[in-house]
Order: structure tokens, then sequence, then C-alpha cells
């Protein structure tokens, strides 16, 4: 049995699973990305993690690579490049670490990119050619299939819609840059706006209990269900932002579909309504009713892992 | 020998070739692309013009086919669909009627797009897998190259930038929606700009002596040349629009070069100061000392004829 080792550092977590070609995700497990002592031990940690994985695995089977998806890579020096969220592995040699530990091949991909190989093999963009995933976790992802490839730019480095300016002199970002779309459009996002909206508004809210530390976006969503008015109008203005973008995606790659995945996703129609209104408005008139936004048919976190471990397959078949 | 028909199909003007696959254009003429009597008298004259062409071709030849390049074109259906500038040929079968004129393959591409295929063949893309090439002409025009292919979507509509929206409640566009890029940054969007600047401001300008009809924008360029401060104003709110959006193409695509054609480049430095300007300062840190814009190598109009004519070669070979 041929296998594939997958991983997908995303800035709060990093997810580490043992994958097969038709069967999908055999085993995995997950770590924090961030808190190590040292760069050295992080990977020490992730090569723990591996072994422990494979020690689950009780039959026979061959190793064919390694998978890797990370923010802001530069596939064509291994490396990470300038990753707000990932700045303590920024021109990590971390395609040759991993090469060195296992004598495997080892293929990088932008974590955005590997989302949307794995939704077009396992999930809901399966059998389409020009289509959009759009992760909205810690930060914002993204993955753009066109003609049934992956748009990579001239170093692996496209893709990074997270980081397009959405307001002038607006939020500054890890990138560098102030005002970009992750810094509205993402868990971090909507803590953020949650805060601004305490700030400036004086409507009551179960959120006021909350440090910004503690919150996160489910408790938001659970707020917005309870009809909590600061969570209902965050919802409201990231969907606002998002709709906009997502309009500008439709116009530049007439997709077949956009997919939401992340754990933002996960809010369902609270944050699909202003998406898609808004979507709507600002979209050439042409597209108004083509517009098809759909959350991912994949379980969170696991579209990553598949599409990075399908670069192994890839390029042994 | 083999020659290809092509024709390039903008909002003021319809280009027609006679193309070779490595000498490049041998014969062409353009006709004006409105105010026939009927839609039927545009394509007879059209058909004239060709007629017109290939006498005068003293050796003998065979055509390949015909290559179309159209704003707003659906390549699956062989129709133009929703063009602004463009109104009466929209949803004309337009392939159907060169086939059964000429009983010869036809090809419809996307003018932005053709654009972008010519600079790669013989302009200064050559030998580029991922960059750019935006049309300032009439319209905003562009056309994306990613890993060697164009990006053409679902049905061929992909790569409308010029309908991005850019001012929320902007200026009333051909496509329906207001604020979209193509009516700041083209010939007839910096007309506006010129005009909307005459209005607001007080300043003494050669410019008030023209009117809308005849204003070009090679009166624009040459007012700004004599330090006329309405045209550079002008050309600076048209640069600063533009290099936002260069900056977002960059972090979207990554690519190796954005070119310029059309009519509005012919201005030089006095646009792409800031563009470039604008450009550094909205893009993400990474790209700031990697952004290479540069002007289109082929002669202006040119492009489309040829890149439209690649695509009959590549079906033959």
């Amino acid at each position: 049995m041929e296998i594939v080792i997958s991983i997908d550092i995303g800035g709060t977590s990093t997810k580490l699973a043992l994958v097969h070609l038709k069967t999908g995700i055999l085993e995995k497990t997950a770590v924090p990305s961030q808190g190590y002592k040292s760069q050295k031990r992080y990977f020490e940690k992730l090569f723990e993690e591996i072994a422990t994985l494979q020690s689950r695995l009780d039959f026979s089977y061959t190793l064919l690579g390694i998978g890797i998806g990370t923010p802001a890579c530069n596939t064509k020096k291994g490396t990470i490049e300038g990753a707000a969220n990932l700045a303590f592995l920024n021109d990590v040699p971390i395609v040759q670490l991993f090469e060195e530990k296992y004598k495997l091949p080892v293929f990088l991909i932008n974590d955005g990119n590997a989302a949307a190989l794995g939704e077009g093999l396992f999930g809901a963009a399966k059998g389409m050619k020009d289509y959009i995933v759009l992760t909205l976790g810690t930060g914002f992802g993204c993955g753009i299939v066109t003609s049934g490839i992956v748009l990579q730019g001239a170093s692996g480095k496209a893709g990074e819609f997270g980081h397009i300016v959405v307001r002038k002199n607006g939020r500054k970002c890890g990138c560098g840059s102030k005002g970009c779309l992750d810094t509205y459009v993402s868990a971090s996002g909507i803590k953020r706006t949650v805060y601004k909206l305490l700030a400036d508004l004086r409507l009551e809210s179960r959120l006021r209990s909350i440090s910004f530390d503690q919150l996160s976006p489910k408790m938001i969503y659970e707020a917005a269900l309870e009809d909590d008015k600061i969570a209902l109008k965050a919802f409201n203005y990231t969907g606002k932002i998002l709709g906009q973008k997502i309009a500008d995606l439709y116009t530049i790659f007439e997709p077949e579909a956009i997919f939401l995945s992340g754990g933002l996703s996960s809010a369902g129609n609270i944050l699909l309504e202003p998406v898609l209104k808004t979507a709507r408005q600002h979209v050439m008139p042409f597209y108004q009713s083509k517009i098809a936004i759909s959350p991912s048919a994949l379980a969170l976190n696991e579209a990553a892992l598949l599409g990075a471990a399908s670069l192994v397959w890839k390029s042994n078949h």
C-alpha cells in the first residue's frame, strides 16, 4: 500500500496526516504552530507526531513522499517567504529539512492552493475545471483553479488574495501592509470587527464579557444565533466585504463556483446571506444570476491535507 | 504559403489583417465599428475589406482559418455577450456568420487575451509563462497568462478586469454597473476625468476650448507635456487608480511582468510614474522591489491581431 505524509501549516495549528490516494486520510493529528522554544523544536515535534501516526498503521506500506501546504511559500526555493502569521518559519529551507530527514521527495504548495486541489479531487469541485476555494481560517487563504490548473504565479506565490487592500489606511496586517482583506475576512478579522463595534457602539452584547484573546468565531456565531446585535453586525460587515471581493473574483476568473471553507465559513447563512447579496450588487450584470457560492464538501481542515498529498501522487503517476 | 484572416473588434474601430505565422502581419486595414445602417451592413463591410486585403497579395496562398478578438465574447457559444461598447453585436452568432461565409474554421477570443497571446509570441513577453497585458484603448482590456495558458474562465469570459468596481456608486459604465475601472482607466475614462476636473477646479487649461466629442487622449497628453495642470492632474488621477489595481494583479497572479498597450499607454512616463509609485505603495512588501511594468513591444493594435491569428495555427499544428 502506497501512502503519503501530508502537512498543512496554519497560523494557529499544524495539521499532519497519512493519506492514501483512494481512501483519503488514514490517520491525522494536529499540533500548535507557535510557542516552541526554537524552530528546531517545532520541527522535532512534527517528526515525532509523524512517527506516532506511522506507528498507528497496522499494515505494511511504502511512503511515496511528503506534501506540505503553507501560506506564502516559494515553491521554487522550497521556503516560506514573508508569511504574515508564520514569521518564525520565513526563509527556512523547509523542503530540504524534510528531504534530509525522510529521504523522500517533498512537495511544497500554498495552503490555499492545496485546499483547492483537495476540493477538486475529493470534494464539491469534483469534475470542475474553473473554481475557487476561499479558506477563512486564522488568516484568509485562497486557491484558484483555471482550466484545471492551480494558479501558481512566477514562483508559486500567486493567489494571495487575502492581501488585496480593501480599506485605504485600514487595519495593520501581519504582511506589513494596511487594510488587507485578511484583516477583515478571517477568524482574527471578525474578532477585530467585534472589538471595533464594541468600541464604537453602545449596544448591549454578551461579547462585552469576553477578552480579545478568548474570543473565537464560534462565540461570535453563537451570539449571532441569539440575536446579539454586535455579533450580527460583525457578520454583516464581514460578509459585505467578502461579497465585494467575490464579485471581483467572478469578474476576473469567471469560475463555475466559489467554495468557502475554514472555521469562519461554519457560520453558514449568517455569513453567506450578506456575502451573496453584496456580491450580486457588485458584479457585472452578466454574472448576477450565475453567482454560485457554496460551503466546502470536505471536513474542516482536510481539504488542504488532501490537496498537498495529491502533489506526491501526481509526480508518481 | 499558409495565411490567416485576423479581426480585432474594438469599441471604436475594427482592425483586419492577413497574417503569416513567421512573417507576422502581411496586410492590414481598419474600419469604424459603429455607425452602420444595419448589423448586416457592418459584416458586409468587413467581408469587402477582407477581399481588398486578399487582392493585394501577389502570391498564391492557402487560407487556414479566421481568428476574431472581441470584448466580452462567449467562446463556447461563439457570440459576443454583454459587451459595453458593442451593444449592436451582442448575441450575434459571429463565429457561425464567418464560418458560413468562408467555409473555414473560426476561432473567437477575448480581445485582451488576444493581445496577451500576441505579446507572448511576437512581443516583449516572449518566453514568459506568467504575464499580464493591459490594453488601455477605448475601453480597458486585459489578458492574463498563467503557467503559459491564457486565463479563459468557464465560458471564455474571464479577465474582465476593467469591470472591477473601483469607486462605489462611481461613474456609470456601459456594462450596467457603476464605478468600473474601465470608466476611469481608458481613453474614455481619462476624458471623463478631464471634464470632471474642468468642472470642479478653476485652473486655466487649454482643454477648456475642446468639446467632449473632440477630446482625445493624445490632446490630453500634448497638454500635459506643456505643463497644463488639468492634463497633468488627469494623468495622475488615472495612474493612481491603475497603480492600485496593478498592485492587486501582482498579489493575485504574481506575474513576471505587466505590459501596457493601447492608445493611452503612449503617454509613457506621464502615466507610468504615478502607476509605479501607487502600485509599490499598495502591493505586499514582498513585491515592492519586484514590480515590473513596461510598454508593449508591439505596434499599436497589432498585438490582438497577431494573438487572434495564433489560435488558427495552434489548432493546425
